[in-house]
């Protein structure tokens, strides 16, 4: 069963389709981290941020379409951070999805610069007049605002300042949701509240927006968590048991595999409730998150 | 003789002043990089480009203290690529401006998260609809466009890719200006533009700032490689010769010391004629050029 509803699945060619649009041109003297950026960029999974950006802004009576440039500035966002994760200095990862990391492939400096670069087109995607004119420009710097916080240091970047210094560290629970509602929930979190706000919505609905793409988050770690202990390699196509092996606490080394379950079932019951909201039309992202979060691999 | 007049140095008070308050708390589980953030911007040299920003506001009739935001998210730019510069996989300095750099303080890994970290909060911060409320939004979005631009691939990290790829290369004048147009050059024009459009400047005295900005930085590069061989190590406080010894193009390597310096003197008049669009005003930004430029150490 595909994870898209078909409306979906035309969100996400929609971004594979955009995306090369607004990164920039590989005909410059710059030429190697422009080639760089658009490598980190290529092939990229399931575009689940861009994705939950166009879905909430249609769910708001907005026109999905019309944020494409925010929805192509996140993914550029979780890109840059995927770079810069995998250097040696960080989790030092020669692979992402298969292929060589981007440092692998271009050079430390190039990555590095890559992941800069792409962090700061973002922000040039959003904030340029030409991007998304049919949107109020209250609403457009409000939405930009909104990603700004979710991806810094109060964010994204104080999540994986967290996650390098609780390794081989003991964390409890609570510092651990800390570290995944910056690390994991809070691009989530944007994303949704984002194509809200883009969408003209009223602050109950990006309350509610919020809401739900930080309990998916949270969620989603569990699941993640939960699957490194009891999936199969074969299922997950990745070596399994490798947080164990990283001294990684987890929500299984945590609470243990019965309670780490428990606590994924409430916080979908959680996330599903957020989408009340919205009533019947958020039918389909009622099945999304089923989808999401019941996955084997 | 001080380099800033007395109403340039009050600028350079407040920034120093202000600065602190725009960084995040440290009182945070996320607290290492905070720290790195604002170890990063301690103590810092000139401040030029937020003096510059503060100058050109008040050069165009606006309020020069209402664009602190703006020119505290500058400082933080500019600091974040200072950052990453030094770092191993870059220039691997472990000194800057004779303190140990943020790697060798903070770790490799707090570094590149410092990095990132103060090239996103300079967005939070000029994207925040409490940061100079006072100015209309889309000054306010223009101008953060302009320092988005300049800070970007298209700008100042343009200029270090092509500083990285023209080590040990031949190079020729024409290409070591583009680079210098983006790694020194880019955010000195956002600087002065950003300080005109923030002030509510028409298009003409906005083009002449950004002008002046530019060459300005152009001019300084040049400068900087004229003394790089004709001062002694005690006038400059570090060593001299560096540039040969790095086997890197300069302008005194790639025209000759006679040929640099008349280029530096035409890239000075240019500079001094882009300031003829503010008149009688422009005085005290004359005579900062003049020193900046004249200067020997």
């Amino acid at each position: 069963m595909a994870l898209y509803s078909e409306k979906m699945q035309a969100y996400q060619s929609l971004i594979e389709e955009s995306l090369p649009k607004y990164l920039p041109a590989t005909d410059t003297p710059w030429a190697t981290t422009a080639r760089a950026m658009a490598y980190a960029c290529e092939g990229g999974g399931k575009r689940l941020r861009p994705v939950l950006m166009m879905a909430f802004a249609d769910l708001c009576g907005g026109d999905a379409k019309s944020v494409l440039p925010f929805a192509c500035a996140l993914e550029m966002i979780h890109s840059s951070s995927l770079v810069h994760d995998d250097l040696p200095c960080m989790d030092n990862s020669p692979l992402r999805r298969g292929k060589p990391s981007v440092h692998v492939e271009f050079g430390e400096d190039m990555a590095l610069l890559a992941g800069d670069s792409l962090l700061n087109r973002a922000y040039e995607v959003m904030l340029d007049p030409a991007s998304a004119p049919e949107i109020p420009v209250d609403a457009r710097l409000r939405a930009a605002f909104v990603i700004a916080q979710a991806t810094g240091i109060d964010g994204m970047m104080g999540g994986q300042t967290m996650d390098l210094e609780s390794e081989h560290k003991r964390i409890d629970a609570e510092t651990l949701e800390t570290l995944q509602r910056g690390k994991t929930a809070a691009l989530l979190r944007a994303a949704c509240a984002a194509g809200a706000i883009l969408a003209g919505a009223d602050d109950a609905r990006v309350a509610a927006a919020s809401d739900y793409g930080e309990t998916l988050g949270l969620c989603f770690q569990i699941v993640d968590d939960l699957l490194d202990v009891t999936a199969t390699a074969e299922q997950l196509g990745k070596p399994v048991g490798l947080d164990a092996g990283h001294d990684k606490a987890t929500y299984v080394t945590l609470l243990g595999l019965t309670a780490a379950r428990e606590m994924a079932d409430r916080r979908e019951q959680e996330a599903q409730r957020a989408l009340d909201a919205f009533g019947e039309a958020a039918e389909e992202l009622r099945r999304l998150t089923e989808q999401l979060l019941s996955r084997t691999c």
